[in-house]
């Protein structure tokens, strides 16, 4: 019986682990795999106190600081959440199952897709979700960057260190990137975003060969890299009767409380509108104080 | 003229100043002192992803992070805030005075007093509000820290390893100090724990002599450290219409915004009842991406 589960081993889990395991509670975070989705980011210079470290980095800095507390960690997948009629929470991994008796969902999200042809036929063929990943396997090569957001504009500057061409191509006629990321697009010869363009199809047999748009140019690549952002992963708390946004992502209050006793979100599966690893961080700090009030005196408060 | 304005240089200031100024906002940093609130704390076990550091690295660190993003940071106290007809807020100091666009209150709080007879007249002559800043002088003499929380926890633990002994006098019947501080307080030799007890008076001439109780007891002992909370200063934003809860803090919603067009406030002056370094990091950080879109839009939204 543990006092406190953490589904999800990101920033926000390990925060929330680290500070539980400090105030006592004996805490586990089950994870598909470690760190969570900052260790798709190339280099992190926005976490406060530090100038530059990469993703991976940094998430097992938090790792090691919440083992070092005193959280266990096992890389479970969860399959399945309930609460019992004595109000504990039983989790169903692969292989196990555990009790608890209060949760933090800090499950993050996972990537949109744009859905046009080619774009599940030619995925690990070319087509992307992370430029960390599999950046490197496109030197010299023609990429697109597919988006308009920051994480368009920074995983395309990323890009430009190996392939000898990046396109980023933005639905609106505007970007929405810092200013200092917008700065560094602008600059880079290697970089060319197109505007006011959409992908009718990404075409290829056994890899990627060009990308079809919808004003029917076409241009060839070897590889198209989605950054259309990300979707909260809230299906397992559905069955738990916890409230979610039009977004689907899950509704807590100042607290990270839900509408759900017990049952605490933090991050970016949470309805939090700014988004980012230290914000994440903070609301996951925050669950495991409530956690610790919770477990000892059974109340939300 | 400043696109924004944040005053007090402490963790939660000095972490929007990083944002802000990577958002591309000309920003300003007004403090009385470097580091804030936390360059009093002898080592800091609790910020995600460093397992030790003391608290005026962790300030520094994040100071330099400011810096090097862009940010201005200047040692002058503020005197008076006051918004113009057209939206601009003016902001005196001793010696100069700024104009920005949007506002950070980051002022953080001051140490709350006893209000017992000596408590004034002995300050800085045994009586402290500082163990980590006085506790090196106290080198085999006997001293008392007052207060039941954690933080009285963690000032006897330091200043044990300075003094011969020392009392934690706590007016209630149990202290409310994380899990781990309290553990260590229990094994701690040096540390004896008065519950029950509340001071009377201090008693000295030139220096902390002793300590008369109210149930007439008296304890010899050379230092008095105070640890008994902090209230918000949020005095300067009074005048601003700045909305404030019963306890003097200012009120913020999700997005850090209080109820005047352009201020924000983040970390320990607002009303968030869980305050840790980290938590007002993600307060800050929040603050200034919507302070990036106030200005932007000159709306708060």
């Amino acid at each position: 019986m543990y006092d406190f589960i953490i589904i999800g081993g990101g920033i926000s889990g390990l925060s929330a682990a680290m500070y539980a395991s400090r105030l006592g509670l004996k805490t586990l975070v089950l994870a598909e795999m470690p760190g969570g989705l900052i260790t798709t980011t190339h280099l992190v210079e926005n976490w406060p106190g530090i100038k530059s470290i990469s993703g991976p980095d940094l998430a097992m800095s938090l790792q090691e600081h919440a083992q070092a507390s005193g959280a266990e960690m096992k890389y479970e997948k969860v399959a399945n959440i309930e609460k019992s009629s004595n109000n504990i929470f039983k989790i169903k991994t692969g292989s196990n199952e555990y009790q608890g008796k209060a949760l933090l969902i800090a499950t993050g999200t996972h990537h949109r897709r744009l859905g046009v042809p080619g774009e599940k036929e030619l995925e690990n063929k070319g087509v992307s979700f992370c430029a960390l990943c599999d950046g490197a396997f496109f030197k010299e090569k023609v990429v697109a960057v597919v988006g308009g957001g920051d994480s368009a504009a920074k995983e395309a500057i990323f890009l430009s260190e190996h392939a000898s061409k990046v396109y980023i191509v933005v639905r609106k006629d505007f970007m929405r990137a810092e200013p200092i990321n917008a700065k560094q697009v602008e600059e880079n010869p290697k970089i060319e975003v197109l505007y006011e363009t959409e992908i009718e199809e990404i075409v290829g047999t056994d890899s990627v060969e060009k990308v079809r748009f919808k004003d029917g140019r076409e241009i060839e690549m070897q590889g198209v890299f989605m950054a259309i952002g990300h979707i909260a992963q809230t299906d397992l708390v559905k069955d738990l009767g916890v409230e979610l946004n039009e977004k689907g992502e899950i509704k807590i209050n100042r607290k990270t409380q839900t509408n759900v006793p017990g049952v605490f979100a933090a991050g970016d599966c949470a309805d939090t509108e700014f988004k980012q690893a230290i914000t994440g961080s903070g609301e996951a700090v925050t669950s495991a104080y409530y956690a610790y009030h919770f477990v000892n005196t059974n109340a939300n408060f």
